[in-house]
């Protein structure tokens, strides 16, 4: 079964992790969950405009405790398929946490394929995955994530994608759009990385109708 | 801030919790997760061919233990907004367990409105929550739900819906069809219960593009 390592993080977006998660178990995927520090990570959703501060945002919409069975740094210990990294109101304390990215650099090294959704490109990209590679994010956040760190300046980042698929080194380094884009994009992932049509036997086995043109990206407009 | 309970239990699948419980929240409820005992339960996928033997298919894709913070008991001290039953391979279990099931259907008593997903219905028709009501259900899952519960003959069964919504008593009662049809059904549940556009301006923030039409079901064929 392959194996597949998904980095957690408080405030982490749910179905930036979730819905690709389930059509990618659904493939075939085992999962293990990965957090700074092993043991719980909230997950949750952007801050709404009902949400008076950056803290309250944090603090009221981050709650789905999930339980992590590894810290990253334990991660290290194993060979991964495909790790994945959501985005998420979290994503704005980790672009600036080194040692996290340093780990997540590593993780990187120690997986066979990369993938991230919506912000979760911002701590690829700060952590020099992305470096000299295509790659694109979630459009409402697009300013924040392609200057949020010196490394993201250097990413070649597509503003109309769904999802991009870099193989540069002849390593895949996939990115999605925000947030439900995720969903797509493991459509795509599982079949290119598991066989012809096991994202799509997945995707209708959770009745899910996916997006399978990349560049058919209904958000585009959004990027500001 | 509308209050939204989330029904969780071993075996629940992870994209009906999930999916919905995003746009929900986006849309601005907050969340509680009960579960029949607080603390951890893990949520995960339906078996996969790859698996042997039921209990394997439960122990090996029931992967993402989830904190829930009140019992369903401990849950009935508090009046809900919406009631949240995911489906998933737990609700094999749960279908015959009448202590569940009874605090289920009070729990339905307490809360202003009730959804389900996929196999989630199974639950709802054993707790008699569906008594005379219209609903649907997973597609590949059909004859076992319909079948499922002697209460479950008594529900109007619709083959052909993404989701459906029942207002008998008063009371609504919204059923989806399989996993990803949560999604439908939370953007149209958003803009029935807070306002009109409010699930459609979630989904768009969820970078979502949402199925608005309940009838249209691409998936209506895998019924058996």
């Amino acid at each position: 079964m392959p194996k597949l390592l998904l980095v957690a993080f408080e405030g982490f977006e749910l179905l930036d992790a979730f819905g690709p998660l389930e059509l990618l178990l659904l493939a075939g995927y085992s999962v293990t969950i990965a957090a700074p520090t092993n043991g719980v990570v909230r997950g949750g959703v952007v801050g709404s405009e009902a949400c008076k501060s950056e803290a309250a945002k944090l603090e009221v919409r981050s709650c789905v405790p999930v339980v992590a069975s590894h810290s990253l740094v334990e991660a290290l210990s194993q060979k991964w398929d495909l790790l994945l990294v959501p985005g998420g109101q979290g994503t704005r304390a980790l672009v600036g946490d080194e040692p996290f990215l340093a780990t997540l650099a590593l993780l990187c090294d120690a997986s066979a394929a990369v993938a991230s959704v919506c912000t979760g490109s911002a701590l690829l990209a700060a952590a020099g995955v992305l470096d000299g590679r295509k790659a694109t994010t979630n459009k409402r956040g697009w300013a924040w994530v392609t200057e949020s760190s010196k490394r993201a300046a250097t990413v070649e980042w597509t503003p109309r994608a769904r999802w991009v698929a870099d193989r540069t080194g002849g390593k895949l380094c996939a990115t999605s759009s925000g947030v439900a884009a995720g969903l797509d994009m493991a459509v795509w992932l599982a079949s290119d990385l598991l066989g012809a049509g096991v994202g799509e036997a997945a995707a209708k086995r959770a009745e899910y109708v996916p997006s399978t043109d990349p560049a058919d990206d209904p958000f585009a407009a959004l990027v500001k």
